[in-house]
């Protein structure tokens, strides 16, 4: 069953202790397109700039990814320049050039419609709205947000928030957002707003899912009773970019193969995104998630599963 | 199989946003014996001034833990006060009164000496080596240290680590040991340094245990693939103090009530130390530890498991 995500498809530059990369192809849609291809069809919503060639919308179309609904606007892509020299956990932003995404109006092509999965990647609340709101019948919406959308655009963010099913989010995102720094109680102050379920991302230690008390009702997670997936200790991160939104594609990805949203699928699906984040540092922006295989992508989900399974 | 545990047996004044306790049973090695005498029985190596009284003695007793091996000693115990008001994950030290500890010189009863299992708690690394030398036929030995003796006397804790099998320490030390800040570099680096096996702790994330290429040769644990353990989510952490040193308890209480170290067992008893600091943190100081039951210990058990498990 078909995805479309809306986001930013964008040129990164980056700096890591391994290295420097000068405008790859990055943006949240990006990664998770790739990582979601890998598991099912995926439609793209963004906008591109004039030095968006040929090459880049090859790495689309190697992935069997629909980009008619990337728009080419006059100008250049959004670029982000960022740096991990400092701590590899957490970029230090350099620049940011919004570009063609500063006047951002999603488009949603006609062939879209009959997608059953949504996914509002971090753009303007506002826009993830809109393009919620014009497509009623998907089946599922997954969203991501930011510490500067919690912040300075709180009221448009709550009302996208009243319209996600699984929010997305890193353990900072949701503590801002809650108000609490007691994991427990913030996960059930976001569960407030809206979502059936948060997935809290905690970078190398992995992620954990809390339910809302009606959420997902008749399938079993209907209780504040976490789950929690683990991520994959790497002897080197080469570039932490994107993993958050490989992470989402690879747990949207899996959920969008199933026939059905059980608790064996929503917990599966945990691992994948552990999965697919972990291949995306593994190299610089989205070049190892253009060139994995199935069989790659499901020996280290044993690997995954391993890491925590007791005998 | 008994276990030996030397280490501190204090008081503690604690503040937390929870409340505040004055002078409350604390301690290493206390926390390690109340957590370990679950599954096995304990022995205690330690020093306290003359303000242990029989209602400390008697949170001994009640578990049946031997401390024969508890010197009195004139003056004070090991005195720590800490406040935990602005960061619960990790202690503010408003005081350490070392007291009858400045001078603790362990002595080991003959009684103890058939012990199969050792656990040297976070004390000067010189006095861990002494205990470790004093009882060479004991199977395992567990043991912890803390940043000040890392930085400030390395020498003595590399020739402490060079017969220790499990080190227990958390992210932090590890890297501060290591020179390395990626987990995995990290903890090659201290398995050359002596130990068979590294059990990381990351708080409210968990614990990862690493292997050395010739650790627990024939047991399957012989390479450097890493298992971890959840923590649990939980709605109010009341005082943190002591979860470490609880893990060790319940790490090594269940390793040691188990006839052989196997893969299956090593894997467990990291769950079992993951739920044995979720009660610990649960009350002010030991109280938690000190009123359990081995049905809520296996209770607790469950929902670790199911909290990674994939059906």
């Amino acid at each position: 069953m078909a995805i479309t995500v809306v986001g930013s498809v964008a040129f990164d530059t980056v700096e890591t202790p391994a290295g420097r990369v000068d405008r790859c192809l990055a943006g949240a849609a990006t990664y998770f397109s790739l990582a979601a291809s890998y598991f099912t069809d995926v439609r793209v919503i963004a906008v591109v700039g004039e030095d968006f060639s040929a090459k880049e919308e090859a790495v689309f179309a190697a992935r069997g990814i629909d980009t008619r609904g990337v728009e080419r606007a006059p100008g250049k892509s959004f670029f982000w320049q960022g740096s991990y020299l400092e701590n590899l956990n957490e970029a230090k932003t350099l620049q940011t050039d919004l570009n063609v995404f500063a006047s951002f109006e999603p488009k949603i092509p006609a062939v879209y419609e009959d997608s059953e999965f949504l996914f509002l990647a971090n753009i303007d609340p506002v826009l993830q709205k809109r393009v919620r709101d014009a497509m009623p019948n998907v089946k599922l919406v997954g969203g991501d947000t930011m510490n500067y959308w919690i912040n300075d655009h709180r009221d448009n963010l709550l009302k996208m928030l009243a319209g996600v099913d699984i929010l997305l989010i890193n353990d900072t995102e949701t503590k801002l957002l809650a108000g609490s720094r007691n994991p427990v109680k913030a996960a059930r102050d976001v569960l407030s707003l809206g979502p059936k379920s948060l997935v809290v991302k905690h970078g190398e230690y992995g992620a954990t899912a809390f339910f809302g008390p009606n959420s997902f009702h008749g399938n079993g997670l209907d209780s504040y009773h976490p789950f929690r997936a683990p991520a994959l200790p790497l002897a080197e991160v080469v570039d932490p970019t994107g993993a958050g939104d490989s992470f989402a594609g690879g747990f949207f990805g899996y959920i969008a193969s199933q026939p059905k949203l059980t608790p064996a699928v929503f917990k599966r699906a945990m691992f994948y995104g552990g999965v697919m984040g972990s291949f995306t540092v593994e190299r610089f922006g989205t070049e190892r998630l253009q060139q994995l295989s199935r069989e790659e992508i499901e020996e280290r989900f044993a690997i995954f599963r391993e890491l925590t399974h007791l005998d």
